[in-house]
């Protein structure tokens, strides 16, 4: 079944609010094999609104709406929705018990903007909404239905876990799209898609493959959809099982699994801790580290030692290394990973040191020169990377290089 | 002006990504003065991109694309583009110069996908993308414009900063809008809204307010548009002025200023240094602070310690202090600020120890207990935070409000 999601609100035009509303309805709706094929955001505009339910209607058959159903004067999206239906407004007794209660209860009296909202178009069917006053709404409108919830994440996320998700079964939507995404690193979208362009060009029926690149990683996906073909999950994990085969080295792990997920599973089964000495990076490693729920099984905390002075002191760094080979070397970073398992009595290290930009780059070493080692007294990997001018995704790119490093330092030597 | 957004991709349709691309132009386009009429996302489908590029070029004179322009079979704007707009693909000579001069540098050879990523519309007047391969396109169609981008944000990004902003001022598509950003922290919007509500009701023609809620801090930006009165610039600095009086004690900068700049300006002037020592917050404050060009002149690094090991060995937090109170306590982040300075030579640190979550949590220390303190042998100021349940959101609002905690103790010390 075809949706598209409409959100509403001058906020989302302006960059002023980022719509993680399409997004997490995205992901639900993918889950329950609706497929989204259109995401539109608009102004609270009465002439906007009409036109756009009008457009999206003609191509899906389920349109979600969010936003414009508030108290305020620009939430005007439920009178609008009344008239294209030509609905009546009617005075709706128990929204209005409801909402009355919860002011009641924090001890404030209703406003008339308020009694305003308890009126609901006439055959709209109420979808309950606990975590605010604006019930969503599910209307038929020509030959699809339009679904309108507030635009507050947590009032539109209950409405749709709850009576909506109920209807959209009770109506038969549900035919489950099955994805596998191959997560991979150290290598290129362009060589993985030569890599496997025979598998490519004969996909089975019903199943079909994107690139996603991210930051020194690619998501290779593979999608099925069982109205195709109603054995398109094997054939998914077949097609799946193939790529994987020419590009083992490269995948650290599958669909929501990050770089960190894959460096935790790996030392928690070997009882071993990681820690880190970054300089250019500045903390964004550990940072990404710490955003993985269970980590400190594996990892105590770090240094961030960003002058000379602190990657003597904290890191034992000789001063006579930093003076002949400068701060961004090969043997300064292989001194860092030695002091911050000294420091720390952890099992590996990785350490990071380069010129991330826009200023500090020389002849010798331009901005965008980082060298990164990883490992410990017994075995180290050293390598210096050319990245680009832009100081952010230089921080990124050296992370995630640099937690790929040692992910294949540790699996070598297993 | 009017303009829309179209992003191309199916990875936004099922929520896989958030489309930060939309928001971050819309911002920009709003400062140009640029109205955004819509925002749409649509599958890299052929049939689907022209019929959106048609829509949206009746209801917009811009049409700004981001995505499907890269080197494999799911990118085909380009061709659609073409083919809509009746132009042949010609090889473009300087873009294949740039492309391979890229390969040559990482020792890697173009593969057939990148020599066809070479071929442009042959009256596309491409925009110049430094970070990455596939430049931006600005194309006529009908009596719209359409601007074709990468999806990646730093190429995106590159790309309309440069080439495409100057190309819009020079076809007079964006008016300048002047705009005084006075950026606080500690103080809510509302609290600000109802301290100026008389400036606000009385604003001079042609000026207009806005507050632009952040993580701990809140923007109230102040716009003027030319056209509608030839003085605007010296009217929005009179409000500017108006409304900083009001609230002087919470500003910390204007416009692009952030807190770890207002932070730096301190410090420079008396030539002090601050280090961290972050636990919760695992070295997001310090990758905060190193995204900020100069700051190595007031900070040297910091350490993470995250166990209470590392307190210990690395910030001589002692055990019994750790035992007695636990670490999210006002006695061990006072404890860490000491470590800190000791170990570095700094003259003030920040240090933060809380509950991020989602778990962790106890009936006396439930998630989003954060312990922050700032300061130095001779004067410090700690603080208990009761912050959210989301661990990303708790781990920023900390960082934000330990630094303004520590501006206002170096103000006060002045």
């Amino acid at each position: 079944m075809k949706a598209s999601i409409l959100t509403i609100g001058t906020e989302l035009l302006i960059g002023q609010v980022v719509d993680t509303n399409s997004a997490w309805l995205g992901q639900e709706l993918n889950a329950l094999g609706i497929e989204v094929v259109e995401r539109r955001s608009i102004a609270d505009n009465r002439e906007l609104i009409m036109s756009s339910v009008v457009e999206l209607s003609e191509k899906s058959s389920l349109v979600f709406m969010t936003g414009g159903l508030g108290p305020t004067k620009d939430d005007i999206t439920k009178k609008t929705l009344a008239d294209m239906m030509g609905q009546e407004m009617v005075f709706h007794k128990e929204t209005h018990a409801k909402i009355k209660a919860y002011f009641d209860h924090i001890g404030k009296a209703m406003t008339d903007a308020h009694v305003e909202q308890c009126k609901m178009p006439v055959e709209a069917i109420l979808l309950e909404n606990n975590m605010g006053t604006a019930p969503g709404m599910w209307m038929n409108y020509k030959d699809s239905v339009v679904i309108s919830m507030p635009g507050v994440p947590s009032e539109m996320k209950y409405i749709f876990n709850n009576d909506l998700k109920k209807k959209l079964k009770s109506e038969g939507a549900a035919s489950e799209i099955f994805h596998r995404t191959i997560k991979t690193a150290g290598i290129g979208e362009t060589v993985i898609a030569d890599g496997i362009a025979d598998i490519e060009s004969n996909l089975p029926k019903g199943v079909s493959l994107a690139y996603l690149p991210g930051i020194a990683q690619v998501r290779v996906r593979v999608s099925g959809n069982p109205e195709e073909n109603k054995d398109v999950k094997l054939s998914v994990l077949d097609i799946a099982d193939q790529i994987e085969e020419r590009i083992s080295e490269y995948v650290f792990g599958y669909d929501s699994e990050t770089l960190p997920m894959a460096i935790m599973k790996i030392l928690q089964t070997r009882k071993q801790k990681l820690t880190l000495a970054e300089s250019c990076t500045g903390g964004y490693l550990s940072h990404w580290l710490v955003s993985t729920p269970g980590i400190s099984e594996v990892y105590d905390g770090s240094v961030t030692a960003y002058s000379y002075d602190l990657k003597e002191k904290l890191l034992g760094v000789k001063r006579s290394t930093l003076q002949q080979f400068g701060a961004v070397s090969e043997e300064v970073v292989r001194e860092m990973v030695l002091g911050a398992i000294n420091a720390t009595g952890s099992d590996y290290a990785i350490a990071i040191s380069g010129i991330a930009g826009p200023g500090g780059g020389t002849p010798d070493k331009p901005v965008g020169t980082v060298w990164v080692a990883c490992g410990n007294n017994d075995t180290m990997l050293a390598k210096k990377l050319q990245l680009s001018k832009n100081r952010e995704m230089n921080i990124k790119y050296s992370a995630a290089i640099a937690l790929n490093i040692l992910r294949r330092l540790l699996l070598a030597k297993n």
